[in-house]
């Protein structure tokens, strides 16, 4: 349940308050340069305490990579990586032992194994996507080595479409001891056509996993998306002539496999769950509790999972590309 | 990847005009109550020919269970059940042998493999589900005996909302000779909190990937989906008291796991790709055509998919409900 | 639990006298030549009621292939294959209906689902192998394609090692109303160097566990096996020089890897559990009972067994083999 | 392929003179206590450099838990450990960079990656073991909760069945630079009937997998093993009576499935391949070379194996437990 992918796989682990996340890369093929100079961009980019935009928790998030990498290179054994969990004001958390969190895991985790990490969500925090970007990275190096490029943008916040008003968007919302969310497009750049598999292997269906796998992610779209469930076919069907297909409405991906065109996929992600704004909830023994989620939250959660997203997009087309490979004799 | 699950694994078999199409259910616990007559109801709802809604193609699809069943009850061995194909015009599609249907697989299939079966669309027609549906059909039943029931309708056609119009706008979709699509929803009702498993394993990304394997489906969204990406963290927020949650914008899922509340799953499905209308393509040479798609084809497939997306979320409950059960000591 | 394989996956399903036997194979690629052909001449191998040795029971076991075959070439979908049961004499099985059979499997499905399909075994029987030399066929033309073939051969029966005296220590069992086991040793050749996976997927570890699984194997061995246990290191280590390795005692296999010498594997093969002495045993209620297994049975299974033994082992190298197509970029 | 179990996931890393060895555990279930201190008992049992009998090189091995387990007890997140390799004096093997060592994977794990970890073996290192042993240790504490213990213990050194004459047999094959195996049997008291899985899961066939991956393992046999390859049906069937089973031939796996007796299983391991003996090899480019193996190497590694296997059959068997739990409605 901690792995995806069935080649390229990739097994996280760890809390926001544990002493360390990582993850796993078992089924990297031998020979890719690799080292932490790979990683840290991606970690950059996912860091929180950047700017006044998101949470001021501070870390470093010094990826230490672990096996698999020998004189700079991947040996075809698996790749463990570690970030260490430095800042950990666990005492911060003591008050939400027995509360529930409103849009939070608290309430299921704890329905689940009766047990639960209760310090800054556990496993159930976005701290957890640190293993997912370490991961996505060697996937990344991978796909390069073929000529495919992953990228992500936000396409809007809080229905905004215009990226100057992003920042005011936000900025708006945590004075008001609130949160917003967006939409964020992932595009995939020279994919060439036969990457996917037939019926549930599907690159589509794959990628639809990988996204809603992010916390806060709620829908998923390929290519037209829902718009095409309003089109007629004459519409969205992607002609072909000689130079090849005419559009894209398909988003890159017929029948599950890509066709050499660009692959594209969005994502919506919801508005932050912790806010100061007074909430209704109850405590472990079902008690009402009111709650106002203080500390070090981002007001909105966008701009840091662009990353995670292209992260995710790597590793599901990183293993299709493998599957590839032995798809003919 | 023609295996889905990982408890309750189902596999499935067989191309439109192969054969048979088939599925084996490996995983299923002993001592549930299961005969054909479980499957038929389901295929019925799934079958062609019904309507001038739907494909000509007349199929008895009778069912047979060759394994796993002993005297009306599950051994909790492989459960393999088979449909025939009987009505197989196959030279019907002698003219599509050599040249690429816009909007369906033929091309991206042809690219993978250097070989496809090119009989109406082979592995990647929409017949291949009748697979789903066995195995959902079981799905359905353990899922009964814990009193969780999964039920699908159409929100749209075409852009419509109104179930009045939707017969109508189908219709003049194909007296134009083009095709429509539209919105589905599933919900899932008697869920107990605690299905799903943290990251990779998420409920809401199983869902997302079972939808998405459906061929014409180009949009998955939980709960509130795409609509929660322009609320505020204070409108979004499922709040609780005594009694439970007291909104459900989550769609019955918070970090991946139930939450009690019911389950909320909406797709996108794009108008069928075979249409009258005259378009352009290339051969397999890669000269240009023009391609009319005459036959025995939907003008649109949203009534038919509504038992196929149920069938998926049963397959997808049926896994986490096996899983659930070895989540504590 | 009924598949085996991580790439050239595997999934048998079937019960001794249900409606039918068979297995799908996934991840087969695509463009290999397969027709029935190609697997009746192992079936026939494998087939009861060809001679006094072997139980009277009579089949024709005529292969369908139902999927995953255009033309007569893989497809890369899944190829599903079944044989019918015809010959099910289930009434010869009431008797057996509450009793347990000494050295069978009938105790032990009765503790775990709390039914089984008491009728020759169900599940347990021997005949599901026939559903494993289906897929077992496909993986040997994958095989042959890559110059890599799979021989058996009997290496001593009731501790004979003298082919000449095979039947004869056969039918004096078969006399006294007993039975008799033996040992069969497996070979491949043509194997590259660099088949294999480290540490839990070592190809001796796949290949143990693929010797293991047939019913009736009681001890499995690479190479030297149990003799290298009592070997120095200066015996047991194979050297080289410019030409090769100069001795086998690894069985052509290094580190789980193999080394391009010939792979040799050894299995013992327990004399079958039904004969006609009178044994003790008990009823499903726990009462003492006494029972002579009489019918259409074995007194010798190993004759049969050594196809099963070669099938087994062409499915792990033919997943060994597509595993190693993807271990370098 | 460094991966192993279906249900109690284990996923081990490292190599020899990498940073850190380690294992991630998906699939625990919460509830359980757990701790280094119940780790490093069977970690020391491991240790090198304890007696005259193994290699001096010195480790603390002080194992870290690094998630899944919270205030003691876990909470059915991934469990993951690391020890750290503080004694790499890699120096030591500059002189192994091009030289393949005889009964080493240098040769294979080379053709099949084009790259290696030449130090001490890299990946393929005895040293592997130890992360298989701080899964194991997690297992056993798992198993522990419901009444099931692992136990090994040598049954021969070098021919020698006597335990007072092992020390001696491996004192005089290092006096003669030279190396002895030997055999182990594992048992396990106190499970249940009802634990592994038909057909591909059997647990004998888990086992076999689980023992032949241990490095040094040649052969595995269960019960009587290859013993019965020589008996007769009326010696080898294990009779009941309303007490049970008369005798225990079948090593307490009957059809694949735990039938209550003590389970047994048997290892052949080899002699250790490094020896100090001249041997004959080639390097890299396929000169012949000779080579003495001196540096810190057991002359036997058969007493460091035994909690290393009682490890693996604690994994499969913790594994079995989980897939008990769902094989009934």
């Amino acid at each position: 349940m901690n792995t995806t992918g069935r080649f390229f796989r990739c097994t996280t682990f760890g809390e926001s308050h544990g002493r360390a996340i990582g993850a796993v890369v078992d089924g990297c093929p031998a020979g890719i340069e690799f080292s932490d100079e790979d990683v840290m961009p991606l970690m950059e980019r996912r860091r929180p305490g950047k700017s006044p935009l998101s949470t001021p928790r501070s870390e470093t998030d010094q990826v230490e990579i672990l096996s698999g990498v020998f004189e700079g290179v991947t040996t075809g054994t698996p790749v463990a990586m570690i970030i260490r969990n430095e800042n950990f004001r666990s005492g911060d958390y003591d008050e939400l032992k027995d509360i529930f969190r409103p849009g939070h895991a608290d309430y299921t985790y704890q329905k689940k194994y009766g047990i639960r990490d209760y310090r800054g969500g556990g496993r159930s925090s976005g701290r957890e996507t640190a293993g997912r970007v370490m991961a996505g990275a060697l996937a990344m190096k991978l796909l390069r080595c073929e000529g495919i490029t992953v990228d992500g943008r936000i396409l809007e916040i809080h229905g905004e479409t215009d990226p100057a008003i992003f920042e005011e968007a936000i900025l708006s919302a945590k004075r008001s001891g609130d949160s917003v969310g967006g939409i964020v497009e992932v595009s995939v750049k020279g994919c060439p056509a036969g990457l996917g598999d037939p019926v549930f292997g599907k690159l589509d269906a794959s990628l639809a996993a990988a996204m809603m796998s992010i916390g806060a992610v709620r829908g998923v779209e390929i290519g037209d998306g829902f718009l095409s469930a309003g089109a007629l076919g004459s519409e969205n069907n992607d002609c072909m002539d000689e130079s090849g297909f005419l559009s894209n409405h398909c988003g890159g991906i017929l029948g599950g496999i890509s066709n050499g065109s660009e692959i594209v996929v969005r994502i919506a992600v919801k508005p932050t769950p912790s806010i100061e704004m007074e909430q209704k909830t109850v405590d472990v023994s079902g008690s009402e509790r009111t709650i106002s989620v203080g500390g070090r939250h981002d007001p909105c959660i966008v701009p840091r999972i662009v990353v995670v997203a292209e992260c995710m997009a790597a590793l599901v087309l990183a293993d299709a590309f493998l599957s590839q490979k032995i798809s003919r004799i």
